[in-house]
């Protein structure tokens, strides 16, 4: 994605006694323009910052690996922070961009696929941004807290368009930014240990969604009937077909099968130890089954 | 749970000119000592807090609110963001202890209280801290990511401790972590919008627990055999039943259950329009059902 200049490494070491050798050195190079050098100072730092957390990465770093002098970094920002927020924004955008996804296809597969981008970017980019979106990171500011919380909404509102559900009620829409949370924090965790592997997170995750929004039409019956349609459209070889099957293994599970039928008969159904008290709260019970 | 000291208004006009009147004032008062002096301006300092973002409290309102002077909590405290941290560790000892519920009764009911407790805190200390919760507050730093880290390692700790699973998984542990994430973006979007009862989204957060559970174990033969205790453990009026009870009036809704159950039945039975794609993936379908 950066467009890195081939060798820094020559430059490194005279850095501090040739400082504008990198802008106007000996190697024929085509000199930028101001807005190109910006913009690939700016790839170059991401690059940087995605790898290694804010405080291990310096200006002068970021001079060497762009062939530029510090004093050039310095013509086009004032400082590592302001580089940094740069490229936390670039980082955003192109994140942002991976969301998108054509409106074809079962909706539990779209949203695989933009998980596989998703997973894809946060392997490249992650180790550096770890810390800032864990928080706690040296560089959060509200520069990084409002590039945060732009990706937030881009996920939510594809989801959303995604869904195409006329007026989302407040708990649907609570619904897709809890999830949101539960694919940061899960892909974080994810880095940090890498105890599953990426195809298994992928999958887990969609299913997740997929759970959690049929918790939320089983509460809200204007989504159910939306359910029926998102359920028809599924395959069978699908992350939601794959989650009904592995559900419907679970009730192959001597106990299993038992125990949610006695559940969904409802109160009227306890054994005697538990009588008196189904009894005392059985008018706040839920929806009876079937 | 803070011992206040009463009436600081009268001192709050002249703290300026009689710096030191908060401590050895005029009114006849027990002497604090100076543990408990200490102790007070974190108790103080955590009721402001609680309430406002750090960069609205300053040393001088908790100064008036302790009723002790600018110098002596200066004494104390090298700066606000010491009182910030100091008040934050007592706030994440606070909320961990409210994770504490004893091991008896169905789970999901153990935990419903325990997020009644959760919910409490937050609607109760949350909007001050929410700044720092989200990332991006002025006053996060190391200190204040290491207070939030052990706060989550606590939950994750006692919800393992409820599970009762020897040697739980990664795919658990990430699934515990993941829900606790879940569990904190939702009240902290809850807190912002109030969009739902606060009771709605103590249900449904227990009931997502349950549900991601329950994909996990899914995934987990090992986790299944313990999935099947805990559901015959569980009552039919509490969190996981009606959970059960919703689930099974989804399926009344017109075309779920067929749609569903298509699923359930694996690649093989899909339509024409999908045979081919369907029999190029067939080897890599889940598990059969039943």
């Amino acid at each position: 994605m950066a467009s890195r200049t081939p060798s820094p490494t020559a430059d490194r070491a005279e850095r501090t006694a040739a400082p504008d050798r990198g802008a106007a050195g000996e190697r024929p190079r085509r000199r930028l323009s101001v807005d190109e050098r910006r913009e690939q100072l700016i790839a170059v730092a991401l690059e940087l910052f995605s790898r290694r957390p804010p405080e291990e990465v310096s200006i002068d770093d970021i001079a060497a690996a762009a062939g530029a002098s510090r004093p050039l970094v310095y013509h086009y920002f004032p400082g590592k922070q302001a580089l940094y927020e740069a490229s936390l924004r670039r980082a955003g955008r192109e994140l942002s961009a991976r969301f998108e996804e054509p409106m074809e296809g079962p909706l539990s597969e779209r949203l695989y696929r933009v998980m596989g981008r998703y997973l894809d970017f946060v392997q490249s980019h992650g180790p550096g941004f770890a810390a800032l979106l864990r928080g706690g990171s040296v560089a959060a500011s509200a520069g990084t807290s409002a590039v945060i919380d732009e990706v937030r909404r881009a996920a939510h509102d594809q989801i959303l368009t995604h869904l195409a559900i006329p007026a989302p009620s407040p708990g649907l829409r609570l619904t897709v930014r809890a999830w949101i949370a539960n694919a940061e924090i899960t892909s974080l965790e994810w880095l940090a240990e890498r105890s599953v592997p990426l195809e298994e997170l992928q999958l887990h995750l969609v299913q997740e969604f997929v759970a959690s929004l049929t918790l939320t039409a089983a509460r809200e019956p204007a989504l159910a009937a939306e359910l029926a349609s998102f359920f028809a459209d599924e395959r069978p070889d699908g992350p939601t077909g794959r989650l009904v099957q592995d559900l419907a293994g679970l009730f192959a599970v001597p106990g299993i099968l038992d125990a949610v039928t006695a559940l969904a008969a409802g109160p009227q159904t306890v054994g005697p130890v538990d009588e008196a008290s189904a009894q005392a709260t059985e008018g706040t019970a839920g929806a009876p089954a079937e």
